[in-house]
């Protein structure tokens, strides 16, 4: 029996996870829109982590501590711990620390729970809004001010008639920026800045595809969970494997996913 | 006695704009991730109206008739309706539509009222979210998720350590990019995307600059009634009036609106 099949084992997982964003809220919401301290990760460069990102994945690494003690861990503050269970906890306590120290509400709490074949199940939460976007075998779900539902991602459509979204207007390498502008040319609408929000508007169905470059793999576990069991797909920019970050290419269904691959190609 | 010294009047047209915002939720809300039907304004171009951005407006046409008989309207889908008192309602039922059919909650109903002065006072209102901000002769104030406090702009910082936010990476025409480009490489940090929610950050002093182009009168109206009671300044490029759209600056204070001025003319 695979993780995938252990019905009680995901359903322990599945509330573990929601307790690791349940925790990390206080934590993010503490430091949200209050004077933040932001100090730069790397010297020269603008990579703002703040003491909402550390004190949140505190907190859900003392979550899992006592809930789950044996799987690993792999985060975006404090590194990997080791498990020997085969499943690790994939940890973004803030995605989009730009849009976090400018107050936007589009940040957010990313956590999936893999194994070697990928995510198995996860989530994007939104403490400011109080919403969460929930993906795994039971399929994918949102709950927040409109209530709760499932989400289902969008129909094929062409390109031509598709919403695209990434973070940033460069996407990454000179390379990168001009394969991302060739699928911008052809799609009906671009839109910036919403960081790991614009995955959770794909699992909603509201829009067609996000294709981002330079990813680290806790950036795109919980949106990866999310997307696939609302249906999308989730791969690097050749089709491959989308776990391990880099270039991601999340589309809302196979014919746009395919119509976009080429391009990027 | 102008206007903004009539307190009774004040409180009064406070109350009708709250009342307005009030109408304009369920209606955009009923519209909002829903199958929407898209409808293009121009012939060729994409300037999607949907019918929550009818129905808001109607609802709120419909409080006015009630409340504000005798006062103007200015409204972005319904046109112009001649008053008698020299207030005019400048309303936008959807300011973002862009984002609000793509789902995301960065799209707001913006409510102004005007003398031939400008915004007296106004509201960026945010129905997802549940967040409203509100700006007036007695000051600026956000009621959401995190309760109620007021609002103050940041203080002085050099560009250099600021953030700036617009809409499209594009702007406006090559001209107006390329101003905007030019304040743009001397930021600390430049965002993208969030249509009017930017001027709300503004006002809770968490980013320094909103600069955009091609405004409409109503596009304005309410984020230049918050920004001011927040303590800010907005006008145009050249640093005259800013009510009637067109080229906009919005700054945290005054040092840091002359230092983009200089670099936009």
């Amino acid at each position: 029996m695979t993780f995938r099949q252990d019905t009680d084992l995901i359903a322990s997982i599945a509330a573990c996870a929601h307790a690791l964003a349940d925790a990390a809220r206080p934590a993010t919401l503490a430091h949200f829109r209050a004077d933040v301290d932001v100090a730069s990760k790397e010297d020269g460069g603008f990579d703002p982590v703040t003491e909402g990102d550390r004190a949140a994945e505190r907190a859900m690494r003392a979550v899992l501590a006592k809930l789950r003690p044996d799987d690993g861990i792999l985060g975006e503050e404090f590194g990997t711990l080791d498990g020997s269970t085969g499943l690790t906890w994939v940890l973004d306590p803030i995605d989009g620390t730009r849009a976090y120290i400018s107050g936007a509400p589009t940040w957010g709490v990313l956590v999936a729970v893999s194994d070697a074949d990928g995510p198995i199940l996860g989530l994007i939460d939104q403490p400011h809004i109080g919403e969460r976007f929930f993906g795994g075998p039971n399929g994918a779900h949102v709950s927040g001010p409109g209530g709760e539902r499932s989400m289902r991602t969008r129909a094929a459509r062409p390109l031509s008639d598709a919403t695209l979204m990434t973070t940033f207007p460069e996407v990454g390498t000179a390379e990168e920026g001009a394969a991302f502008a060739r699928v911008a040319a052809q799609a009906k609408l671009t839109r910036y800045g919403l960081d790991c929000y614009a995955y959770a508007l794909l699992a909603l169905g509201q829009i067609d595809l996000v294709i981002e470059a330079q990813l680290q793999p806790y950036d795109i576990g919980g949106p990866m969970a999310v997307v696939q069991a609302a249906g999308g797909i989730v791969t690097d920019w050749t089709g491959g494997p989308a776990q391990h970050g880099g270039r991601v290419i999340a589309a809302a269904n196979a014919d746009i996913h395919a119509e976009a691959l080429a391009l990027l190609a």
